[in-house]
């Protein structure tokens, strides 16, 4: 049997990811998403497990200090971070796994596990990705700006992604992320076996 | 404008590769195939130019000392080679180009052009492998052994190529292939004029 595999999926405020990804999510009943452990308040409409594990500090500074979590973040006084286990489960039960990340947290696990295959979405254009920004409408134009500067920032730094995908059309995006997951599977580290299958009888 | 990409695709006898081929190659017509240049005789129901050009052993050999040639191979008395115009000008022109080639051609040609891409078509079981290469029914034993232990020798070197396709269900085995072709265009360096294009602007 192969292993599983991690896909990393990135992209910046306005690249239209979270929507993306509750689509694949969907559609893909069978494909495990990593669920982020967090410290900061559980919000209205949230559910525990669903996108986040809510835990105490404690409990956070405990996982880390044992080296049981793939990558992590301080946002604003919050911690957040991918537990390792379920992702190392997933690997060797063969289940493929989408751990939904920023770019530096897709550094660091990149660092842990080199196999990774990573995909970053990407706006169609920087006005469309204007548009995206502003289009809550009640935002104070300096808010925008700054939301701009930050999805820049995530843009320079897609060039450390196998895959970047253009999020302009939905349905195409959704499209295009299946055939790189689907892709995956036919690369030669995971076919290994069955080229020995064969030689091994013959 | 992205450059076209070069894919590779070999197989020994008894994969099923040529049908394979003969689907792509109707249902994609955009796709651009690469023509053998040989020195052997046309045979009935041949067409020049569709699968071989047929050339004489001058023009043959003055290609060769000419580097007009990615890879090339004598087998029985005659030449067989991929011309490397036709190759480069698709790249230069942003059109995909598919080589099909045997294992020592493809790697000819990966020495040459390291950023091909290269897929290997496997039979799904040794059973059926060996089912395949007696199909024809009227080959004594020893030729069938003979051709066997030619396509191991080919399956031996399936290692050397990104992707491995099985080709037990004919319909399955074009889409996996398709699946590979397209999500290829999503890679990094195929898309990096896309990132530069939004921070060029912003």
């Amino acid at each position: 049997m192969s292993k599983g595999r991690v896909f990393i999926i990135s992209g910046p405020s306005g690249s239209g990811k979270d929507t993306l990804l509750k689509i694949l999510f969907e559609r893909y009943p069978n494909m495990k998403f990593s669920i982020s452990s967090t410290t900061r308040p559980m919000r209205e409409g949230e559910v525990e497990g669903e996108k986040y594990n809510f835990i105490s500090k404690e409990s956070f500074l405990s996982m880390l200090a044992n080296d049981e979590l793939l990558e992590h973040n301080e946002f604003v006084g919050n911690f957040y971070g991918t537990p390792k286990k379920p992702v190392m489960d997933a690997v060797s039960s063969g289940e493929d796994i989408i751990i939904e990340v920023d770019v530096n947290g897709a550094a660091q696990i990149r660092e842990k596990m080199p196999e990774v295959i990573s995909i970053f979405i990407m706006p169609p254009s920087l006005e469309v990705l204007k548009a995206r920004l502003s289009k809550r409408g009640t935002e104070t134009k300096a808010l925008v700006e700054k939301r701009l500067c930050a999805a820049l920032d995530e843009i320079r730094r897609a060039e450390e992604y196998n895959y970047i995908i253009v999020n302009d059309a939905l349905d195409e995006a959704i499209e295009d992320i299946t055939t790189v997951i689907n892709s995956e599977k036919f690369r030669l580290d995971r076919q290994q076996y069955l080229i020995n299958q064969i030689l091994d009888k013959a």
